[in-house]
């Protein structure tokens, strides 16, 4: 997406050190701890601005974390905590590279990714987050039996993932290839989903579990 | 499809044994020596009026076996086959659910299985060609790294055979969610694929792969 420069951003993060952990290495294998409530930990990475996990965080009984490298982007997912604080949200503005620093193995319960950006050429492949050098530190820091809950309007994206899933050794479940006419209750729309949901654009989506941790 | 009686069916089969192979469990792993020809052996279950394999014959340097099991239907594909004669080509008219009767451990090179009947009814599931118990036999006949090649325009077919594969632990390659704006060369159209093809129908295919033999 497109970033716009906010000045006053990093301040206003800096300001909420509650809701953006500024330390998340030193959290590593105690975000049980930091939440302070004993329940699972889902993940998002690429959490954009954030309704997402906004959302998830009323509905599900479970400590959330959204990762978002961006500045400009993530201080939308900030602002809307801020209004509606939950004690069972927290953000990351790190790069999703370095999961595995900030998440002991077996931590995460859950992970989404959700209208990730598709990375089209050849030649980005690695940046797409699910290449299998991800789906590694996802694997890594991901419970014995935990899923990966994706979603996207890119069609390609989609077709590469399934490969790159299944070839690491990851099966799928509830496969959608058309999911605002599936009859899936209780959808959590993203910002972008809700924008091109009404156009008739598809949205598709997976969940993922490991055949067995290597 | 719709399944019209036709009564000189079944002598027109019986008068060219060498098209129809009548005692396919006699020919059971020696399939190469039946041919005359050492070439690898891809099989299509569900082989319906047959203009693909009798495509695919002229297509590919393999010995090609069409499995389907209605006499009225497979009529049409040999009398194409007897029309357009191929020493490449033999069709069973056979049940898919006794394809390990016909074919050895590691006999064959390529399964193909093409817009067959989606069964939509859940209690209806165990018919489906890429439900586990016909996996099963498939794993047993086919050589170890040999691929299924599948195809259907049914959207929830698609869905449950790409759970369905990978739960049983093959991977999927070359995926297209729109076969036909994917670019894809050389793809062989079925009679019904023909059909549909340009009304805008979606036309889903994938290619999957055991990880490993059990």
């Amino acid at each position: 997406m497109r970033l716009r420069n906010k000045p006053w951003a990093k301040d206003f993060i800096n300001s909420h050190p509650k809701i953006v952990e500024q330390n998340p290495k030193a959290i590593r294998g105690a975000w049980k701890e930091r939440f302070g409530i004993d329940q699972p930990l889902y993940v998002e990475v690429g959490t954009g601005k954030g309704r997402f996990v906004n959302e998830l965080a009323k509905a599900e009984n479970a400590n959330i974390i959204g990762v978002e490298k961006y500045e400009s982007v993530i201080i939308s997912a900030v602002e809307t905590a801020v209004n509606e604080p939950k004690d069972n949200l927290v953000f990351l503005q790190q790069d999703v590279t370095e999961l595995t620093e900030f998440f002991a193995p077996n931590e995460i319960d859950r992970l989404y990714i959700n209208f990730t950006d598709p990375w089209p050429k050849n030649r980005h492949a690695k940046r797409r987050l699910t290449h299998a050098g991800f789906l590694a530190k996802y694997e890594e820091v991901l419970k014995d039996g935990a899923e990966i809950h994706f979603k996207t309007d890119n069609q390609q994206l989609f077709e590469y993932s399934l490969e790159s899933l299944t070839e690491y050794g990851f099966y799928v479940k509830n496969v959608s290839l058309d999911l605002h006419n599936s009859g899936m209750k209780n959808n959590i729309m993203t910002e972008y989903e809700q924008k091109f949901s009404s156009n008739g654009m598809r949205i598709y989506r997976l969940e993922a579990r490991l055949h067995s941790k290597k």
